[in-house]
């Protein structure tokens, strides 16, 4: 089995209303390498949010006293830092200036995903999408209106403990499982797996990042030759640990 | 850019001594997909280990009172958890029957990644090699004999916090820097990235174990297509994060 991934370059710039899924087939066949069915389509959140409406004019937040107080000790932008808090359920760890945060989605990552960082201006934030499984899902739908039959992940960018730099994860899925469990299965030898399950969702957001890049503005990258187990119940909730067996809270 | 990944089927058993890298050339080319200048090969660290005689005889292991007391409780292989104290530095979790350690390489992960799952009957467990980044230097160079320039990433299976299910990460790494760095740069709009480096190297083992399978026995990924930067000083210890900056010790 043999994958090919490559990247949709060539988007325009995404506003609120935007029917991306129009605009990454269109773009996608533009470019050369139309969509077709069994592709896996991985969509940055960030263009996803822009196009859900789920940026925030950064004048228009009321900040609260203790993120007045923190925002200053560590030189943030208190009106960003207010955005983090409201996005999140949980803070994880407070330490300096570094706040990892539990989203409203259950996701562990650094200031809630909130992005100040490339939305049009330095006033704006992009938040992470309201429901990103949703969101998987509006985009498959449209997708196969537009006669393709693929599955969607949403993805963003996360750190994660002990190691250093980021890696491309999966947030919303739709159309396929996110994992492939090996429970009960034997290997050649007879012998059980150590390994139980494997995160496919979050491989695939990685795989596509490869092809992204962070520079060159390409949102989104395509997956395609993966044999993928359709699930029209997915989503990326199933992967999330539940608070007993968490050891990192 | 598109990338293309392909597995590396109807590799031999694996015993100590053999030459993997020329097992993995032949393989390659028998399959059709002769190994290229610029391909980035992802070997699974448990074929590098066989391949380094890093495999015990659970027989020759003398379990000490405090490892035989927490096997016993949990029902565990007492020789299996000796080897696991014995090439961990630090526990970090030790929580029920869950065991997370930090190897003497500095990676955080379950069990120190020793493996009792496949490694050729049930009285013998495989360590992860002891020095990673040296094993994956001693295949790059051993591919340039064989007449091709490839990176080399030697992979493992680890499980996260906060998010179930485990995807396949970078240990060892020769020939290319592991880490993208964005750094400094500035986006479309001219604001500085959010994002500022990407583990590169993590998202290609995530990217080849999609084409390995952990039952068809596909211990090797090759991504074909990725411009790398050359890096004959390159070394996952890069991404390790020091403990004054982890939070989450």
């Amino acid at each position: 089995m043999a994958l090919t991934i490559f990247g949709v370059p060539g988007l325009p710039e995404i506003e609120a209303g935007s029917d991306l899924a129009e605009m990454i087939a269109t773009a996608a066949a533009a470019d050369g390498n139309p969509l077709a069915d069994g592709d896996v389509v991985c969509i940055t959140s960030k263009v996803v949010s822009k196009a859900e409406g789920r940026t925030v004019d950064l004048n228009t937040v009321e900040v609260s006293p203790f993120v007045q107080q923190y925002a200053e000790k560590w030189e943030k932008d208190p009106r960003a830092i207010e955005l983090v808090f409201q996005e999140a359920r949980r803070v994880v760890r407070q330490v300096g200036p570094v706040l990892i945060t539990e989203t409203k989605h259950g996701f562990v990552c650094a200031n809630s995903g909130v992005d100040q960082s490339s939305s049009g201006g330095h006033d704006r934030a992009v938040l992470l999408p309201i429901d990103p499984d949703g969101s998987a899902r509006r985009f498959r739908q449209r997708f196969k209106e537009l006669g393709v039959d693929v599955a969607v992940i949403v993805t963003d960018t996360f750190g994660r403990p002990w190691r250093e730099a980021q890696t491309d994860i999966a947030i919303g899925i739709a159309g396929m499982d996110p994992v492939i469990s090996y429970i009960g299965q034997v290997d050649p030898h007879g012998h059980e797996f150590r390994v139980q399950a494997i995160c496919v969702a979050d491989e695939l957001a990685a795989a596509a990042e490869l092809v992204k890049g962070n520079v060159s503005r390409v949102p989104v990258g395509v997956v395609r030759g993966l044999q993928w187990t359709p699930d029209e119940q997915a989503t990326m909730q199933s992967i999330i640990r539940d608070s007993q067996n968490d050891l990192f809270r």
